[in-house]
């Protein structure tokens, strides 16, 4: 027996994000049921709300409420260093680090031929035509050390190693607070190749 | 710098889900916002639709779209049977069994005196109520084996088995596919007791 029509659709709607099975989506509906009415109504306006309020910036392409987004607006902001990104959500981890004052730029994917992913869906073309413009002296490629990761940053490297900009990318190694034994063969033997004097 | 206000307005209404941390809760906002918009609309529009049209049974206390909810409505049913079940939860799970075709109860809570559920707050007197009116031949306790659980089939056992009920309750043991190994002393001592000739 189908208890209801509408838990079902919520259900399967919940089911539809990323790592969210089926049984994780019923009890996220039954908690949205069973709580007090205002909190999921609040929820569901919050929802419209973002969602309707957010743009892509024509600059950038980074989602925010406005074109072009905050960033690319401030004048707090150097045009001297521009952080190259994956998604939205790497700028938002990398602004709680307090620490970067320059301009984004978000590809939006890693290269992936395979995928349907090549240099035209990364937008490398309006990439090169922001650095055109804003003329930094480091581009820091901020890309997961992935097979996809690797290989967009090397691809990178050779579309700008002539531009006379300083190339950068994350150091890779073992993870803060993270165990020698627990991580893989390939981090532990790049950590040790990129050993440092303490 | 805050991204947007939208957005961790939204983060923190996801961030309230029963085991849905700050970190899922950033990759779930970040999914409605990127994916296409129509399904983050008509996710909020489900969530409100469902909400709005949720009661509570006078009946058997499960939330339905209607008072009496569909079960306590039904002719296909039989007042034969009640099942009395923790939460609405319980009774998704036990219909999709599609085995049982009695009536439900549900107590909203276990007895739990120290946390302030005693036997008002589990509606112990419309429990009662309910069968006096349904003159059920079987009580089934389909509550989870914890301590919590176990005080509440005592409880409920004790004030019913004058009435000439047959009070059942479901089996325990080893769960389906589970491993010897991985139980805890307790399932496992619990199995060995109730070991039973194949």
């Amino acid at each position: 027996m189908i208890l209801s029509e509408n838990l079902e659709k919520l259900i399967q709607s919940l089911n539809r994000f990323p790592g969210i099975g089926r049984k994780t989506a019923q009890r996220l509906a039954w908690f949205l049921v069973t709580q007090d009415k205002s909190f999921a109504l609040q929820l569901a306006e919050t929802i419209t709300t973002t969602v309707e309020s957010f743009t892509t910036c024509s600059l950038c392409n980074m989602l925010s409420e406005s074109d072009p987004c905050p960033i690319c607006q401030s004048d707090d902001r150097t045009d001297n260093t521009i952080c190259v990104v994956e998604n939205n959500s790497d700028i938002q981890i990398i602004e709680s680090m307090n620490e970067f004052r320059g301009r984004y730029f978000v590809l939006g994917h890693l290269l992936s031929p395979i995928d349907g992913f090549g240099p035209e869906q990364i937008n490398t073309g309006k990439l090169i035509g922001r650095i055109n413009t804003l003329k930094p002296s480091e581009v820091i490629l901020a890309l997961k050390p992935s097979a996809e990761g690797e290989a967009t940053i090397h691809f990178l490297w050779d579309l700008m190693k002539d531009k006379g900009i300083d190339l950068t990318r994350l150091s890779t190694g073992i993870p803060f607070g993270g165990d020698l034994e627990y991580s893989s063969i390939n981090t532990l033997a790049n950590a040790w190749k990129r050993r440092y004097t303490v």
